[in-house]
């Protein structure tokens, strides 16, 4: 089983969007922003914020509100943006070369220093000055280069194999975009990006209410 | 705001995933699947599942579990699965033509109809048949054609107005891949893809245990 986070899985979710949102503030000139300020913009309670930002100290002043510029820094200590991670995409399909055209990746420090593929005519090609090369050589690469993250974009049914292979290589972080979920040991880290799930909960929010209504509920 | 489920967000996301694993079930031929055996695959509690399953009803027989296909075909129900919906994509860039390559959302019934983009240099392209169109003209699109979902993969900083427009003509749902939050009324469907979000708590989970250890923690 992957690796248990010290806080709920909802804190966790939620970090990001803080350091997203005080991230936009800055960028709007605002410097102290309260709690309440802040939770209506976010849409999540006041309480819930200090409650969030308490497991880590805390870091606001009763009265005055959050520095703005200090809690977007202090989030990205929490978070743990300032290092370079070196990534690798497996899989270059529509997916992995959408990711490895995305520049925002980088402005936080992630760098895509490899692509593999198991199909010849990709190899040599380059996306963003990075090189396709054959998925038969990650062991070498990963040997003289390290890789924080392997990210992967394969079919469903080579995910597992995928995510095997890069384990025993000793990366410790997998962002998986296959439509399935992996097993790994409990010292890492799998994030899943199931586009598939995230439609039909679409479908099922437009749904809803007519699903309710034949089930009797109001 | 948003349109707000009835079940908890927990729910809403266990839905598809449910549907995948008996998917996945049939396909193994696995014919029948106890509470227990589900929970173990899917690394949730089997009373979570029961519970989960009996908003809608409960399908399983005391002592006998759940027969798969019967349970998948409600789900399927449930989700909203069967029906055609029809989507549109704003933003041809580089995650817009990924999703337009995607072949699995077809096979639950979503149809892209429509690819929009400001850039003239793409007016007239196709991805997979779906030609890419002048954003200008998404009105007169929608008002001879039925937009389930709107799509959007615009930057950041126009995704609001997108959003508004696409509200504006009566859409009820978006999928939003704008690395930003969307306002929208609160009988409309929103689904964020915040790809940032998620490689930012990948991020957070690999410092963890030395940020616990900084703050004095175990």
């Amino acid at each position: 089983m992957a690796k248990k986070t010290r806080v709920s899985i909802a804190v966790v979710r939620r970090l990001p969007r803080y350091h997203r949102y005080l991230e936009e503030l800055l960028k709007k000139g605002v410097k102290r922003i309260s709690s309440k300020e802040l939770s209506e913009i976010m849409n999540i309670t006041a309480s819930q914020i200090r409650q969030d930002l308490n497991v880590y100290g805390g870091f606001g002043q009763q009265g005055y509100g959050y520095n703005t510029e200090e809690l977007y820094k202090k989030l990205s200590e929490i978070i743990g943006i300032g290092k370079t991670y070196n990534m690798i995409i497996i899989g270059a399909g529509n997916m992995g070369q959408a990711l490895a055209n995305y520049p925002n990746f980088e402005k936080y420090g992630f760098k895509i220093i490899g692509i593999f593929d198991r199909n010849p005519k990709m190899f040599g090609l380059k996306i963003r000055d990075v090189e396709i090369m054959d998925v038969d050589k990650i062991g070498e690469f990963v040997r003289h280069n390290r890789v924080d993250i392997a990210i992967i974009c394969v079919p469903s049914e080579n995910a597992q194999k995928v995510a095997d292979k890069v384990v025993e290589m000793g990366i410790k972080a997998i962002w998986n975009f296959a439509p399935t979920d992996i097993d790994v040991p409990d010292d890492v880290v799998v994030e899943n990006v199931h586009l598939s799930d995230s439609l039909l909960s679409i479908c099922y929010r437009m749904n809803e209410d007519d699903l309710f209504k034949k089930l009797g509920k109001k």
